[in-house]
């Protein structure tokens, strides 16, 4: 095994198995992360998926080339791997799943999908009048990759929509518009989609005074962190505006939290990128990967140097 | 009011406010069909939504210049109408809203936001690897306008489209397969979509062997009418396929009927078409109507005389 190009570690058998083609070339040894690092220099370490960032406070950096994340999301990650690492997240693999995810939400809530599923273990036949996407207007607030797998998504639903990026700007699609916006704009605005990366800025951004700015029966959907909507904003505002998220703040929500009861809300548990969709996604950013480091080019998506 | 152009019968008060900036030239009584017909000729009855066609039968037709529907679908009505009836269904104004829910229930079932729902009041933070529409392969099994707006929705979601008509042919869309290719077709989709307008030749169409062709978790949608489906067959074949309906036989489902608790399956209480998509689009077709008649054009979209 001396002679291989390339020594990476993946979380288990699975990896070892679909990579099994590449074995003149790299050598593939299974870490969870969880236990000791194995032995040697690792060219790659494939993270396993939503596994805590405690884990990374103990890697050797000085013996790996390259963190490589399942997730989109990287907060946390600069302040606990160690001086020396190089951390790559997983660009193209969740966006257009969350986006689905966020897309569904705003179905099931508006038709009250969420509703029928409740009431048929009683086999209650009522028909209520809904809401339809149709005719209505969207805010997508983030123009990310989330942002648009979620426009090219809801392009054929009959909505207008309104984007809103960090700043007004023109793009390919139309206009962006600033978030200094957002007080013309949400008392017009039928669905929020939040699908903003979490900063400084967007932290709290949906807040008591973005919920007042909204129409009665409004609907806000949360597919970004839970950190960017005030949760107990939310339950106050209960009645009047709808809300459904896939993201909370806290998360995993206590069992025995408020949002769980209150009326017009609909939650997922963080399942946006975990579905069908993600494994050949992470193979693809893998073997890229590995092609790169193979042809002695640098990484993509490096998002983090410790 | 004799020298009006037009005289039409509306079900409820609110069709009066809506049609009022024509007054000039057509009256508007209000009938709701289940009380005595109003004296004198009628033009245009406007039938109440959601009303059984029984009352058809009461009809004075001699009195009716053309019954206009609020619903796409006219089973019966041929059978009940009085001779010289003339009947207009409401094309146009479901298609989308009913399209937008089969989309709504594909998401929801491939996502789990049905058992999501039904573990709020519990509280319970279960995240679930679940499919994805993405990479799959979905079957529109009806070409007609439901089918339309189908299409048209599903574009954005990264899934195979195969449509399925009566026979075998090419639109500016691409390739329609006929019913014929069905055992061929059925072995490879993951999502089938039944949006077909009740025949004799569709009744019953999805059958134990029709499900048994289907992969092992594959999701049967049916927004076209209950009797597409065998519901009894779908409950067979329960645990292996998964089942959502928004229309159901019978209908209204009984509280005690078995698909209620059947694993896997997602009921919604015939309200494709029940939303707020709708009235807009009655009003377009009523003034198209209107328009029509008053310019002594025949009415559009009749599609039973008696």
């Amino acid at each position: 095994m001396t002679d291989m190009a390339l020594r990476i570690s993946v979380p288990d058998d699975s990896w070892v198995d679909t990579l099994s083609d590449l074995s003149d070339r790299v050598e593939v040894v299974v870490w969870d992360t969880e236990t000791a690092q194995p032995d040697g220099h690792l060219d790659l370490v494939l993270r396993p998926y939503a596994l805590s960032n405690d884990v990374l406070a103990g890697f050797d950096t000085s013996r790996i080339g390259l963190v490589q994340s399942q997730a989109l999301g990287f907060d946390g990650v600069a302040e606990t791997l160690p001086t020396g690492g190089v951390y790559a997240n997983a660009v193209g693999v969740h966006e257009a799943s969350t986006a689905e995810l966020a897309v569904t939400l705003v179905l099931a809530s508006l038709r009250h999908v969420d509703d029928f599923a409740r009431a048929m273990p009683a086999g209650t036949w009522e028909q209520p009048w809904t809401s339809s996407l149709i005719d209505r207007r969207v805010m997508l607030l983030g123009v990310g990759g989330i942002g648009g797998e979620l426009a090219k998504r809801l392009a054929g639903f009959d909505a207008d929509m309104v984007r809103v990026g960090s700043v007004a700007r023109d793009d390919e699609s139309g206009r962006v518009h600033g978030t200094v916006e957002l007080p013309d704009l949400l008392p017009a605005v039928d669905v929020v989609i939040v699908a903003v990366p979490l900063t400084e800025q967007t932290t709290g951004l949906v807040d008591d005074k973005f919920l007042a700015a909204l129409p009665d029966g409004a609907l806000v959907v949360n597919v970004a962190r839970g950190k960017v909507v005030d949760t107990a904003a939310v339950v106050r505002a209960a009645g009047r505006i709808r809300f459904a998220a896939d993201v909370l703040d806290p998360e995993p929500l206590p069992s025995d939290h408020p949002l769980w009861h209150t009326p017009g809300v609909l939650i997922s548990p963080h399942v946006g990128g975990k579905s069908s969709a993600m494994r050949p996604r992470v193979e693809r950013v893998v073997r890229g990967q590995i092609a790169r480091l193979l042809a002695g080019e640098e990484p993509d998506a490096v998002v983090v140097r410790t």
